[in-house]
């Protein structure tokens, strides 16, 4: 049988209880490794008696491999299974953030000055002059992390309560990678009016709104809508940090093949959030030639039964006019950008492709076509996954560009300031290091968010949106 | 002259530069002390050649009073004043909370837990159960401190910018003294029924709702429709919590000076927020004849060009329906609730009061009445000061009110749930130690916010409004 593909996120913990005799463990072990599980540490929680208790983590492919690898223990000889736990659920008991004071509040005399009746003076030099909020409340460093839960990772329409383990995750991610405080809002409406005006209404205490996982087109008007009202930067990560990361990945693709964006055609599969922003920064750096593609086939002028948002695709891309499905608009064309969803594109598409393509198979977590296969015509492959070469990953961008945007107190993150971003993570990648299986950094690059913050705070002040002149400090 | 009251709350430190010769330290201090100031730590902070720079920390009674001491440290001669620090202002610089990251974030197995692909799987618990979210995300220890600014402290309307160190002050209370994640939500619109809609639709990641500074009798109505739309604790602090507060304190009061609370007479100045919830808890613990007062006198039935509001006190209160000014109403009473402005009621006032009434002076900063003019009248002298005995202070209650009720998960809080939190604090003090100036725990008593949290699980679970039977763990 094919080894199943285990991980950390679909680990968990068996506790054991053991005969103390040898031979006991072995047994165990190899239950678990015959049904596939991939064993991690085994702890010692206690002696009970002549038994041993013990914790033994193992990855799964998912629940139902689970279940398999926990029947196979039961039937273990010499040994009981008392409690499996899932590491995934254990790790959000009870959240994955916290709210702290920075200040010990231990005297009266931390509590005069933190509250009243010391604070009271510090919100009259605040009423005298809100920009003094910038320096003297958290909104220096604050963003609201908004969702209503529209469009959940690629799991669709699941409501603001089941929004919230991802919000928290990505406040855990603006912490720890970009030392942003961030705090997730789950919205409890759909309507996109009433978004704009709960947003609007929160706005005053954060220096930044991120938008997330708001469901295409809803995105795109409360989006647009929040930024002429706002004068903190609105940012729907969806749409612009993907776009920001594909095109630094496109970007340093070109270096790799040494080809140019005017010369290339672009087929982008999947017009929604993601893929508009995708094409529109692709346009930004020089693809003239971009053809979208959605369930019905090609975006083109004239077709019939569009949204608005897709008439207005089509009006600047697909300069042929062309027509057909995603295999007919692929012949030919030298980039593929996925943004859509599982083994949609096959291997005899990519072969009518020209030569040496660039294939960015982004649909998560399963991509439009298996990346060992896309290796065997394309050059480069590029994925959403963590567990091959070239992640497409949100993370290289939002907690950067939202540190620089914070530090210069901008009041909008604009084109010059996205694409200031996408060349900042692209340039991260020393130019002789650059191979076709390593064209963006790692997440964990501690260059990335400094470079991009850098890069993001001077674009901001090249282009007047920044409330600071000199950032010095962060 | 008067030595004036200094302060931590108005601190300042003044950095100096000395030159190296005995007696110009002496020379500085008695400057300072001479203008009233009052020295606190003196340090060195690095040596100049022949000079020592030195920061000296000063308390003074305010902004006229640190440009006074200032003054004259400019006039001392071999010292050189290099710069003025507000230490209150230099404590808010960036804010004063932080959100941080339960969990590190270093490999990708932890990322792949924390987000995508593991947290998938548990936003699909969610969504088949929407109450796992108690479990499963921050919603189980969280608050949104809500303000429009409307009142912020006794400082009027400032607005939402100015609200933010007052909320972010909150949000360090409420970790420091009851665990409990909050965070600030400073509104930018007055309207109550966009204020209604705005809170319901950021609710769903929050366990409960603290409203907070928001004006009379707009509070009133917010709080009413909020309660009624949200299946969480919704609770207005100004109200709720002094109160609670209060009440704990006029059950001890009663105790020490051994009456019956429907014996007496009580006279509320101030029919706001603070002054409509005291009344309506002293009347839930039995005091009979409560009369309330406003800037035109007595509220009484048949008064003319009074709010709705008011009309609706005056139905349950004033027994004898008396009229006129607080002077005349303070004749024969037996406790004065003063939650108005300062130096409302006289020492006269006072006087025609019956024998050792207690005297709960309640505006902040400055009191009704000067609590040591007051002592030579009142048998109980209280304040909302932290600076003379029995100090009114919320920071007893909402830690307390909002942990338990979090730890229960209760759908509200209610009368049942309030009244069990003032008990639990006025029993925090054993019977035996009360006394005159003693009726009223510290700030800093650590049996509070247990104590508290412990009657308000209880009440809820006997009033039907906790969603857990059994509460084992916090």
């Amino acid at each position: 049988m094919n080894q199943p593909l285990t991980s950390a996120s679909n680990s968990i913990t068996l506790r054991v209880k053991l005969s103390n005799q040898p031979g006991v463990l072995g047994h165990l072990t190899a239950a678990i490794g015959e049904a596939g599980g991939n064993i991690g540490a085994i702890d010692i929680v206690r002696r009970e008696g002549s038994f041993l208790v013990r914790d033994l983590t193992v990855e799964t492919a998912g629940a139902d491999h689970a279940q398999t690898i926990t029947d196979k223990v039961r039937e273990v000889s010499g040994a009981e299974l008392m409690n499996v736990s899932d590491r995934t659920f254990l790790l959000h008991l009870g959240g994955k953030i916290t709210v702290t004071s920075k200040i010990p509040l231990k005297t009266r005399d931390e509590l005069s000055m933190a509250y009243t009746p010391g604070v009271a003076r510090v919100c009259q030099a605040i009423y005298k002059n809100p920009e003094a909020a910038y320096n003297l409340t958290i909104k220096r460093n604050s963003v609201a992390i908004v969702s209503d839960g529209s469009a959940v990772l690629g799991l669709g329409n699941l409501g603001p309560y089941a929004a919230m383990p991802v919000m928290e995750g990505k406040a855990m991610l603006f912490k720890t990678f970009g030392g942003v405080d961030a705090y997730p809002i789950c919205l409890n409406t759909q309507d996109p009016d009433k978004i704009i005006e709960t947003v609007k209404n929160i706005a005053p205490g954060f220096g930044g709104i991120n938008l997330e996982d708001i469901s295409a087109p809803r995105c795109f008007t409360i989006e647009k809508a929040l930024q002429e009202a706002l004068d903190i930067p609105v940012f729907h990560d969806d749409q612009h940090g993907t776009a920001i990361v594909l095109t630094a990945a496109f970007l340093n693709g070109l270096v790799v093949l040494n080809r140019k964006a005017g010369d290339l055609k672009v087929v982008v599969l999947g017009v929604g959030a993601a893929g508009t922003a995708c094409s529109l920064m692709l346009h930004e750096v020089g693809v003239r030639n971009i053809v979208g593609c959605d369930r019905q086939g090609a975006i083109y002028r004239g077709r019939k039964d569009m949204s608005v948002e897709k008439a207005e695709f089509a009006a600047w891309t697909n300069p042929n006019n062309e027509k057909g499905t995603i295999s007919e608009l692929l012949r030919g064309a030298d980039v593929f950008i996925g943004v859509s969803g599982p083994n949609l594109v096959t291997l005899n598409d990519l072969k009518g492709m020209n030569k040496d393509p660039m294939v960015f198979a982004m649909s998560n977590p399963d991509p439009e076509i298996d990346p060992e296969i896309a290796r065997s015509v394309a050059a480069i492959v590029a994925t959403g996954r963590s567990d091959y070469s070239n992640q497409v990953n949100n993370v290289l961008c939002f907690p950067g560009i939202f540190r620089g945007a914070l530090d210069c107190q901008a009041r909008e993150i604009n084109g010059a300031m996205q694409l200031a971003a996408s060349r900042a993570i692209a340039s991260v990648i020393p130019r002789e290091a650059l191979q076709p299986e390593y064209i963006i950094p790692s997440v964990f690059d501690p260059n990335v968010v400094t470079a991009v913050a850098k890069a993001v705070i001077q674009a901001a002040q090249e282009t007047g949106v920044s409330r600071r002149r000199a950032v010095t400090e962060t």
